[in-house]
Parts: C-alpha cells; structure tokens; sequence
C-alpha cells in the first residue's frame, strides 16, 4: 500500500468540470482502492490569485461539496482542507531557510508570470514561493506518490531538491517523492479541441452546472470542420466528442457510433 | 496601558552580553511596569543562520535562561517560543500574498547579504522573506509599540507597509505599529568602542560568563590610548569603561573616578 497526497485549488469559481474530473477525482478514486490517500483542498494557495475573502470562502464550500459528491466512498482517503492544519505554513517557514532563491526563479508558475509583461518587482512573494508551500503540503505526508498533471511535474523536482537539501542540512527525514502522471489523462483537452481545459479559456464541460449551461457548452465541442452534412462521412481523430465519449462511454456502443459517422449516417448532435 | 511585542533571535550561542541587556531586556523590564508586554524568543529566525539543531536547541534553552534570571518579575510579561505558536507562520504564508518582491528586495539584511559578495541565487528564501515572518510575529499581537534597535527600524516601516497592504486588500484588520527607539539604549557600543557590541565582533563583556572569561572580556576594553602610565591625565569621552560605568555604576562613584582618573590618580586597571 503506498501513500499518496494530492491537492486541488479552490480557484475559478470553485466547481470542477470533467477535465478536474478526469485528471483528478477519477485517478483518486481508483489509487485510493488500493493506496492510502491524503487529499487536500488548497485553499492556502488560492490566495496568489483570489483576495475577495466572500468569493474565496464560497469557492471552498462549492469545491468541498464538489468533490465529496464525486469521490463518493471515502475509504483510504483522508479528505481535508489546507488551511486547518497549521502545519502546512510551519514546515514552509522551515523549508523556506534550504531553499535558495535561484530555485524559485526557475519554476514555471513565476516565469510564465514575468513573460506577462508583470513587473518583477511587483509580483508577489505568495507566488514567487509556492513551490516551497507546495513543497510542504507533499514532505509532511511522506508520500510515495505525487499524482499532478504534466504542467506541475517541475514542482514535484523542486519538492525532491528542497527535500534533498532538507535532509542533508538537518537529518534524514523526508524521502523523496515521485510525480505519477498517467498518460490517458495527463491533458484533457477543451472543448475547443486545441488547449487543455481551463476554466479561464471558456472551454470547458461543467458537471454541476446547470442544464442549459452544459448544453451550451457540448453544442460548442469541437468536432469535425470538412463535415458540412449528417450524411457527410466524418472524422474521429480530433473529434472532441469522440474524446470524451472514449472516456464516458460504453466502449462497445461508442464503436457503434464512430462506425455510423464514419460512414455518414448520423449528425453531430445525435452523436 | 499599551501594548507591546518585542522578540530575541537565539543567536551567537544564545548567551547574552551587556549589549542586549541594555538594548532590550531592560527596556522591557521598564516598559513592563505600565504596558502589557508579549516578548518572545524568536528560534524561527535562528534557522536563517543556524542550521546545526543541537546547536539551536541549546542556543534556545539558553537564552530561555539568561532571560528568565534578567527578566525576574514576569507580571505583565506573556514571555514564549515562537515555534510553539503556529500562528506565526500561518500568518507569514498569508502575508506573503500581499508582499511584493520589490518591498523585500529594499531590505538591508538582504543588501547586507548580497553587498558580501554572496550569488543572489544562492541567498536562501529565509533570509529573503525574514521581514514578513517578523510583520507576521509583530502584527499578530496587533501591538502599538515595537521597541527596537536603529538597526531594526527599517522592518518596522516593512511591517507597516505589509499590514496597510493587507488591510486594503482583505478588511482593516491590523493597527499599524510604531518603532519605540530610546536614543540612550539604541546603540551599544563593544568594548574595542567602535562597533556595536556584538557576539561575531567578539567585542562583547557577557553577563552569565566564567570569571575568567568576563575577567578578559573587561580587561580588553578599550580606555584612553594617549594614557602611558596611570599617572597621567585621562581622558573619559569614548572611554568604554566609564561608558560601561554610565550605564551600571553608582552616579556619584562614577563622578569620582572621572575625575581622579581625569587628575591621573587611579590606574585603567582600577577603575
């Protein structure tokens, strides 16, 4: 049985859509089957980018409710938030004094930042040193397992060295952990078939959002631009819908269905 | 009654020397008489410089000491460890969320740093983020004076900075501290009478040290080099024996020896 540890930011508006859902919740729920896991909502991390205190406090209770709704059985999974448990920020302070600034500057999350025409001198230290924040959600649970997209493989690196600098300076405590990225799902494209979903990139597909929402939101997936008619024969690769419907279909009636697009009996939205 | 905060870094080998006697523990004595006093002993801070832990352990039991046998009557005095409060670095991982880099980077302990020929990169991030663990020590007893030495005044300003940021951007939470400087304490000078006393400038006269030890820390005070012979005329400005005597001795003695040892009656050893 390994440990795992996985944390999720109440950012956006709090709710999750199936790219979280698939990235994220899905792979909990099958590591927790046989793995101890630690889950956390990183509502400590939120503070880089959300500073309303209503909206943030709203964005947790709605990212709370989300994902308990989703994991369903909490076997295995010790389900928390962030903030209510203080050692988070006090092993950061610790992991703050073996951390050297040339670390910082070269995560992704804080050059991305500067190439956006921010001044450097204006960027907050909340962003500038959250791998280290990051670095201490991960080492407090020694886990084996880090489950992260491709995006936040680079943080895990630095969580080893801040790790690996920790042990050498004051004794042996922490092993290093490995990030584990399932390829199936290590990018979930967006409805527009192009960027990975994003809430901040209007491509998505909610799961609690309303009826009309979500219609919107499929009637808006990407499928097959050379396709002008239903009785057009389509294309399947790129075909967002077929994307998605590998992933929540029953496999022998999605078959059915590429099969009959293929050909050009059916249309867009019957599929 | 006002209230004040005021912290000690278990440095050097914890101990403390006349210097901090008079630059701190007995300006809180005093302001204790008629102010609610928080004063603590500040081992987050050690970890900037200190990366030995039972080096640190012991530089904490004993500057817990030193100060208890000085302090003596507690009434008034809430007297902790930092590390056993974790507010400290809660409130450190959320200030840092309204601190840009530019306010840090202004810091003299960081120019101080950088000014020795030391890579920025390889500065640790504890060095460079010490001002908001020190707002975050001041403004979470939301005090109304911070008794500090000259040296210090600058992360007064930072600390207030920090907290007007942290009001407009969450809710007008913290009142914005003063510096308390008294000009009589605020700089003790060594006994080479040219540097503040400090432990790494070895121009310091302990105050729990062996009698042998004081014995060499006393005898090597500097006194008045155009005096040969104890025979002749003295002079008492930037004598540190007689800046010392100020300090502990009885008025009327001291006026005495001033001026047989301005008459050239007495000898450097007597005095």
């Amino acid at each position: 049985m390994k440990r795992i540890v996985s944390g999720i930011t109440p950012s956006g508006d709090g709710s999750l859509h199936i790219g979280n859902y698939l990235g994220m919740v899905k792979q909990s729920k099958e590591l927790a089957r046989n793995n101890d896991c630690f889950l956390f909502v990183a509502d400590l991390h939120a503070l880089t980018t959300i500073q309303n205190k209503e909206q943030l406090q709203r964005n947790i209770e709605i990212l709370i409710l989300n994902e308990l709704a989703l994991l369903g059985d909490l076997t295995n999974i010790t389900f928390f938030r962030q903030s209510d448990v203080p050692m988070h920020p006090e092993l950061q302070t610790i992991l703050n004094n073996v951390t050297p600034l040339g670390l910082l500057k070269r995560a992704h999350a804080y050059k991305d930042k500067l190439a956006k025409d921010v001044m450097e001198d204006e960027i907050n230290l909340g962003l500038f040193n959250y791998p280290i924040l990051m670095a201490a959600d991960i080492l407090l649970y020694k886990p084996d397992l880090v489950p992260v997209g491709k995006d936040q493989k680079q943080h895990v690196e630095i969580t080893r060295d801040i790790a690996e600098r920790f042990n050498k300076t004051f004794s042996p405590i922490f092993p290093l952990p490995d990030a584990y990225i399932p390829e199936s799902v290590a990018v979930v494209l967006g409805t527009d078939g192009q960027r990975k979903m994003s809430k901040s990139l209007g491509n998505i597909i909610g799961i609690f959002d309303s009826e009309d929402v979500m219609k919107k939101q499929v009637m808006s997936t990407y499928t097959d631009p050379t396709r002008a008619h239903a009785t057009d024969p389509g294309h399947i690769e790129g075909n967002m819908v077929f994307t998605y419907l590998d992933f929540f279909g029953e496999p022998k009636k999605v078959e059915e269905l590429k099969e009959q697009y293929k050909e050009g009996n059916v249309a867009d939205v019957e599929v």
